[in-house]
């Protein structure tokens, strides 16, 4: 939990693998063996956390590049050089696809700004600049919103256990000079009832093909009650979270943190808190089903509805044609 | 907050002049005095906390009983002594009012038993024997369901920003050796959904005339996850806690709280935990609409509902005459 954040876990277990095989100065062995021990170290980064596909893509594309780059070389050194420089691009395409989201994230709300002038908009956890290597994918909405004027203004859930809202994205909030107001995770569908939302934005650990959405613990009651007061739900995230091998969320394995995250203060680090002897069921994240979200903003615009489903694999698909043209 | 829970409030406030009374020695006035000195109190006392109707309820009886006895002595020791007896049998019904909330909770929950043997049932806050008098409402029920043998399993919210259910409700539950755990409020919607649970229970701070219900902050969010589920949702209040001078929860003021309890960690008492600079909204409480609660469970037995609505002042009128007959 010290590097946290799907997208940021992925970038950061890329680079400190970059750091490690740039720092090799005698490598003992073959270009062959330069690409298995790089993938090596790759496959046991990916067997954790278990709810984030951002890493596990990552490292698919990192062995094939280092793969290919073994069968054209001789030099290990090359090969290493070769994933660094892939580290390094996956870090710029990180950085450039947040900024996409944000960019496409207010043009879509935009559109819908008949009835109201300014947005004030929910999100939870944190999905800003401190979770993914760039610009933030929920939080680059807000950024954006705000940067374009016509915010009103954020809220933030604590977001209990870890505090990730409280601590983090409060923080950037503040330090972006964003007008915005920390809620307890409680308090949100109050904040609802009393008509103050125009839309909620999370983030995405994972979404499967047919638009269900792993995130932080309480989106989906987040999303139930924004459906109840009908005030649209939007899951901010980049391709690299969409896992089209999962037919819906039911395949999700959830994560499931220690006790201590709720019987000690400040997430698990502070003194005890909780009566002794209590068990503790602690998931870190639930599933958000499709039905409840209204639009998936990612780098290559908003995912939709068609006859209330998604198309997410013909959205990818017609993407890296985009992309590819 | 050093006293809590609605009913609580009430009647340490009403122990509490008792004994000051008791320790009268020398009180240099009339019985009329004395009655009137005895209502100042109280008047002062009611003054707050907004959400809770109990203390209100309780003055107004109390000021009655020893206005009534102000007007046959001329002692006003003897205005004193009615006091002190009139606050020691509201102690005393009170007790009694939450051990038949009890009883009446599993004997109603039962007849639904022909799906389920045993009950799992979850709590939010803390409704035992720490917030009222005696043996506890939203808690009473779950204590006799488990003394009836029929409680699988009591869930527990964490119930920020206070912590009143990890640090009360889990004690008890504890002390009381019921299978419990603690969930942070943000995993109740998962919990639902994994069809862990039989039914929610919960307790009341103020129960308007159609059967809107005040309680701590997450209560609705609660009871709208559950209407969803279509698990049954019952809230446990005495009749003390019915206002039938509020047509419904709109007419509710709802207590904010310091922004404190969310900014620094054990619910305001411990270290700094949110970013410096973030303002907060704390509400302490939100009201659920009857339309999503299935059945409140009195000390006089269980309101249902006739064509999709609570009639309770026809309850409350009929538990009355019970009560007098």
């Amino acid at each position: 939990m010290v590097v946290r954040g799907a997208p940021a876990i992925a970038i950061a277990a890329a680079l400190s693998l970059a750091v490690e095989v740039a720092n090799f100065k005698d490598f003992n062995g073959t270009s062959e063996e330069a690409a298995s021990f790089i993938e090596l170290k790759l496959e046991y980064l990916v067997s954790s956390p278990p709810t984030a596909v951002n890493l596990s893509d990552a490292a698919k594309k990192l062995i094939e590049i280092t793969s290919n780059a073994a069968s054209t070389t001789i030099m290990p050194e090359s090969v290493f050089q070769a994933y660094i420089e892939a580290a390094e691009i996956m870090l710029d395409d990180d950085v450039a696809s947040n900024k996409a989201i944000g960019s496409y994230g207010p043009r879509f709300l935009q559109d819908q700004r008949k009835i109201v002038p300014r947005f004030s908009v929910l999100t939870h956890c944190n999905t800003g600049s401190l979770a993914t290597a760039g610009y933030g994918t929920a939080l680059g909405v807000i950024c954006a919103l705000h940067a374009e004027g016509v915010l009103e203004r954020a809220y933030c859930t604590e977001t209990r256990p870890f505090n990730q809202g409280s601590r983090l994205t409060a923080f950037e909030l503040v330090h972006y000079k964003i007008p915005a107001t920390l809620i307890a995770d409680s308090a949100a569908a109050a904040l609802m009832k009393e008509s103050r939302l125009s839309a909620v934005i999370v983030g995405a650990d994972r979404v499967a093909a047919n638009g269900d959405t792993a995130n932080k613990i309480r989106t989906y009651s987040l999303a139930l009650c924004a459906m109840h007061h009908h005030i649209p739900f939007y899951v901010a995230a980049s391709l690299s979270s969409i896992d089209l091998s999962l037919s819906s969320g039911e395949e999700i394995v959830i994560e499931e943190r220690s006790a201590k995250e709720l019987l000690h203060s400040r997430g698990g680090l502070g003194e005890q808190v909780a009566a002794s002897g209590i068990l503790v069921w602690n998931p870190a994240f639930d599933v958000t089903p499709a039905y409840l979200i209204t639009g998936i903003i990612t780098e290559k615009g908003v995912i939709t509805k068609n006859n209330d489903a998604f198309n997410i694999k013909d959205f990818v698909e017609k993407a890296a044609g985009k992309s590819t043209a």
